[in-house]
């Protein structure tokens, strides 16, 4: 791969962009799973596997009934019909976690709950839809057949079988089985940690109400909730003063893997922020060919990962979702691949873009076409309306209406 | 819909049992979203809108740049080429928040930077990649069109217009716009708030290890998780023993909008939640043609939707996610239909059934085939190694063999 050498741009605009492929190959080669912590088992849902888990137990412990009814010696029932049925005498009960201390002779039954051991001696369980209960006896209304009804120890689980391998995002019936194993805590990839930076004096917090030249941050709430998405833990959201020693020393003050800076991150005279990564650590990437994504850049400062994303907030929901997310997710133990549904249809009309250029195009899908959704890189308002976005790519000038495409839906 | 009319079943089995079709319209008739209840835009993410959302702004509410570069009156660089530049005097500079004092004469340029407030007399702004500034004088390589990239006050947003309708889920970007517009907080479907109770001697609580005759409660921590999915909050989860009086007083006691009462639903002598809800409410429906979640009820005790889920864990597994998450997913104001992907493949096997029941069917996709997983009710393991399941419609005693079925998909 090839990345522009780093120099002061501010004020002098990129002159070269990097290739949209090339700077997903660089996170692809620099971005592994974390570490494994432990999470009790009530917290692990939608966690990610550390390693795999094997089970230390049987499931069952033993031979047990998969129905209410009457356990049986099966060759007793040999014949029974509902007119002919065959009476047994009914010595006891078995419920779960209570057997039944004795043994079924020849013409006994047990009474049996779901669940319960098996009694010695018994080979079946009757069920009670076809058994009539009455002065100690049952009526057995139909022939059952031996290892009827009857669940055996280990056919749900066998001890040392490998249950879920590393990596496995747990289900909720994935939790339900490490508890039947008697698994009470699992190791699970951590958390990424991530913090969100925002430059730019003329930021009020969210929860304000914009006041003149002001405007409202609407970067850091929106990526505080992708990070959720994506499985992150967002420590903190901060607006900076767009000052270069206020955005160098924030950087190197996130304790965290990730970074996120949002704005200051293109060539203007107040874009601290590529210099600051660039002699704290590395700038690897300072420009992409991304539209409207461009002035995105890609560092290492201290072993963080520090995304510089435009300020302008369709650029930054672009720029986060098409690289930063997939850091999220990855050092999660998670999905490469976008997190949204996909789907495939016909464009509504023309899109025109440049090639070497990849572009990020906004789409409403209406009458089963995807109708690009108009709009610069300051108006959020677009991917609101928006269904999802297709992407032109490197290769197209322009992609022509009536034509498939792909379609990454929002919801 | 024709319920059956509750009677105690206790040993005698199902007599009649409820269409599959007949609980959903019953419980979509019977259930409507909670009231709407504030939360803080930091928590916003993911809820779902109470009510319509209008924007009280103009966004922006002034003409600013939309890049970094000069603001000019675009007549000036008219004709001015990279070979033929024409040179404007710059006489300050404009960034955001910070708006430049003066106005913009002839021949004059004012610096600004993306975002920053448009100059008055300024008409459009000169790209920083097109200019040269040298002494006090910027060189105009390219000649730039009146409104050329300048945003117009409120072109993202206009004051009075509805951002957002009742019953958005909301977007990470949703909430950005939120801020922007000056929110802090909306007013969200409340979510509902779940009880769980486990019914069995036998039963361990989850963390323990399985020993001799007991087994450990997998059906609490898998609904908790299924119930978090769904957008609920489950309060609590509690062991019961299989004693009437405490199944009555707990289902009593549930402060909730929703109780799961996992176990103790069927027809035997140790199942005694549907007497107590018939008893203490309305049992509305007990036993549904669906395999293996025959024994589900469902009642209505004080305002609370109640549900008895079969004990064996993939039947509780299919009786949560064909009945009760609908019911937690439209109390929360979310959607009615099972929250999987799905896809349609061929069978690889047929599948028996039987007219007038439906059919859960495990199945892992293999070779681009839907292939059925044995095992019976008891054994959560193949839900475990399955990758989705497909019912078989009431209205088909089997599917065969390349045939091709829906399957919704567990990841």
């Amino acid at each position: 791969m090839t990345t522009p050498p780093f120099f002061d741009v501010r004020m002098r605009g990129f002159r070269a962009r990097a290739a949209v492929a090339d700077v997903l190959a660089l996170l692809d080669r620099r971005t592994a799973p974390l570490a494994a912590s432990p999470v009790p088992l009530s917290a692990a849902a939608g966690r990610v596997l550390a390693g795999a888990v094997a089970s230390a137990v049987d499931v069952p412990g033993f031979d047990r009934s998969a129905m209410d009814g009457y356990a049986v010696k099966a060759a007793d029932t040999a014949g029974a019909t509902a007119g002919a049925p065959v009476a047994l005498d009914v010595v006891g009960e078995a419920l779960p976690g209570r057997p039944f201390a004795g043994a079924v002779c020849g013409g006994q039954a047990v009474r049996v709950m779901t669940g319960a051991p098996l009694p010695a001696g018994a080979d079946a369980v009757l069920v009670a839809e076809v058994a009539e209960e009455r002065d100690g006896r049952v009526l057995a209304k139909a022939a059952v057949a031996a290892g009827k009804n009857v669940g055996r120890a280990g056919e749900d689980v066998t001890r040392g079988r490998t249950l879920l391998a590393a990596g496995r995002a747990l289900r909720p019936q994935d939790v339900g089985l490490l508890a039947a194993v008697g698994v009470g805590a699992v190791g699970v990839v951590r958390r990424p940690r991530v913090v969100v930076l925002v430059t730019g004096d003329e930021l009020l917090p969210p929860g304000s109400v914009p006041t003149g030249y002001r405007i409202v941050d609407s970067n850091s709430p929106m990526l505080a909730a992708l990070v959720g998405r994506d499985g992150g833990e967002c420590l903190s959201t901060r607006t900076l003063p767009d000052r270069y020693d206020a955005v160098r020393d924030a950087i190197a003050a996130a304790d965290a893997d990730v970074v996120l800076v949002s704005g200051g991150s293109s060539v203007g005279t107040e874009d601290h922020a590529p210099r600051a990564v660039a002699e704290s650590g590395e700038l690897a990437v300072h420009g992409v060919a991304l539209r409207p994504a461009g002035p995105l850049g890609v560092g290492y400062v201290s072993g963080r990962t520090v995304f510089l994303l435009p300020g302008n907030p369709v650029s930054c929901l672009c720029a986060y979702d098409l690289f930063a997310g997939r850091v999220v997710r990855r050092l999660g133990g998670r999905r490469w691949e976008l997190p949204y549904r996909t789907t495939t249809l016909p464009l509504a009309a023309d899109v025109a873009s440049a090639a070497g250029r990849v572009d990020y195009v906004r789409v409403r899908v209406s009458d089963g076409r995807a109708e690009p959704v108009g709009g610069g890189a300051s108006m959020l308002s677009s991917t609101v309306v928006a269904d999802g976005f297709t992407l032109v790519p490197a290769e197209r000038e322009r992609l022509a209406a009536g034509e498939t495409v792909d379609v990454w839906l929002y919801d």
